[in-house]
């Protein structure tokens, strides 16, 4: 276990651990004490039914959400949602291997699979919030994947989805670029097999990794346009040491890694012997597909592919010359455009 | 000095090395004595006008241009063409790091850019050859640069260009994405500030290296339709370990890094002062530019700009799922494309 200041209230604001005891896990072995971070705004009415999920993303927390997405105006209103935004384990604020106890810490943290974070969430609603179903469940990337594995999962549960920028099945390609993220971590010698005293130790690898980010989470016309210009960058080598650098250098290494893995296997087909068409059939909600256009690695054309195989959903791209870190929601027609796109999702009938 | 036997004709067919003299360098310093691993094909005929120059990619040689690109059948045909390719500086067969003489070798292995090579190959083709004017110049991705540089730099000596998939002042994006390369060589213990002794204390950093080619390479669609399944792979992971690993991990790191440098700093509007549309609009030769459609890091975007900028070019878009490394002519439809587009360049009348 590791104290590592970045994972805390004071970076993150304010959020509430939910214990919701131990975690049998896909892959086998248990988290003996899962804790929650959850961040909620609104209220959940008598009927219970105006409750929104938003799981979180690679390296990404609920901080986001309430910065850019949450709020009076947007469509994720809390005068009229009961919006719950639950950290994904392994994401620094649950349980991560940075912060769990001693016998499941740092190198010795088990597997943590989508599905196991999805199963995680359903109990905590049910239990502790009492909720039984979700007006709409909506996240980026890997809480695209988590949206996805909830609707297949729990097709009663979901009325609506909203999957942003990922993917039900994550494609080889993907895979193999996670796979170039690990890499920069693993070939630190600072990484030591996961049990370095600090972060800082595997700053250099960290800095690495955070390049390669520059790379693919951007496009290629983002860094040709110099939109980082926009952010208050003086050049493309400021942006990257004074924004992507410490942005990733101040993460938990084996947090990353654990995130990574489970990004890597993201797959509803599971629920189905492999059969991608027979898992997204099972889709009740109605659901928005919603590919960033010049995402670089989770492409349109991917999130086309998978959207044509759920009923009644449709194919709606966010124009945002960022790429997949547009969820950043730096461009100011980002953030419009998801608001349009989730308000008239939530003012379709649904089940 | 290190001797790498990749570098040799047993692996890369035959080749003549050709000395210049000494080159001044555009950086400063001097090459004292540079030697250029040069491959002919065809005859030159009287009027010495049908001559062809191929100036060679990051990390290939005239190797794949014998064995796809080059022969009867093709618009290459030394039938008809006096064809002569010329290995770049750096490369690993022409003067470079490993294989300099003592005073400039490995780490002392002074800057090089793409305005050296072709000064370097505007001498040779008139001192050696004494070939004045080329019917054409042909490259692919550093190859299109250096076929960009003689363009701008030489317009009276060059009748026709054909830029493959490549710039002529490099983007900020494509810059980034070979310092990653770059930074998987400089990372590895065994670099040693570029003093290793062999190039296998460096596999791990090498190894590392072609992972980052495996994704941005390639294109999304590549890995998705298992495209190296017609290579004869049975899984990614062996089309990594079996192809992608060896072929770069066999070659030296100092060479590598000289023609990444060289690479990120391609720019034609240096003789313009920074003024690309002025520098483009010196080319007088009848000019196909060439990019292939999936190519992630050489997008159709970015080349579609300059060629705008290129007085009577065309943009000939390659149409191949295989992205960049498409060059490696391994899909099917890849050369046909390419002959028919060459073949109607070398039918064009130019000045």
């Amino acid at each position: 276990m590791i104290d590592n200041p970045y994972y805390s209230p004071a970076v993150h604001q304010d959020y509430t651990l939910v214990s919701i005891g131990a975690l049998d896990l896909e892959e086998g072995g248990t988290l003996p004490d899962v804790q929650l971070a959850v961040r909620t705004w609104g209220t959940l009415n008598e009927a219970k039914d105006n409750a929104i999920l938003i799981p979180t993303w690679y390296s990404g927390t609920h901080q986001i959400w309430a910065d850019a997405y949450v709020g009076e105006g947007h469509a994720l209103d809390p005068a009229k949602y009961f919006i719950v935004c639950v950290n994904q384990i392994g994401g620094g604020l649950s349980t991560s291997p940075h912060n769990a106890e001693d016998a499941v810490s740092m190198s010795k943290f088990p597997k943590v699979r989508i599905g196991d974070d999805v199963v995680a969430q359903e109990r905590l609603l049910r239990e502790h919030f009492g909720i039984e179903r979700l007006a709409l469940v909506v996240g980026g990337s890997m809480g695209a994947q988590q949206t996805y594995e909830w609707a297949v999962r729990f097709p009663e549960k979901v009325r609506r989805a909203a999957p942003i920028a990922g993917t039900a099945k994550n494609t080889p390609h993907d895979f193999l670029f996670t796979e170039t993220l690990n890499e920069q971590i693993w070939s630190d010698p600072g990484w030591n097999g996961g049990e370095y005293a600090s972060n800082s130790e595997v700053a250099d690898g960290l800095t690495r990794h955070a390049h390669l980010w520059a790379t693919m989470g951007f496009s290629t016309e983002f860094w040709k346009q110099e939109k980082w210009s926009a952010l208050g960058f003086a050049s493309k080598e400021e942006f990257l040491t004074n924004f992507l650098e410490p942005y990733f250098t101040a993460m938990d290494p084996n947090d990353l890694l654990a995130m990574a893995w489970k990004w890597q296997r993201g797959d509803v087909s599971r629920h189905t012997g492999g059969d991608l068409a027979a898992a997204l059939g099972r889709i009740t909600a109605k659901t928005f597909v919603m590919p960033i256009s010049e995402d670089m690695f989770f492409p349109v054309r991917d999130c086309a592919a998978e959207q044509a195989l759920v009923p009644g959903s449709e194919l709606r791209v966010i124009d945002d010359v960022h790429g997949h870190l547009g969820l950043f929601a730096v461009d100011p027609g980002f953030i419009p455009q998801v608001d349009a796109l989730l308000g008239e999702l939530l003012a379709s009938p649904a089940d």
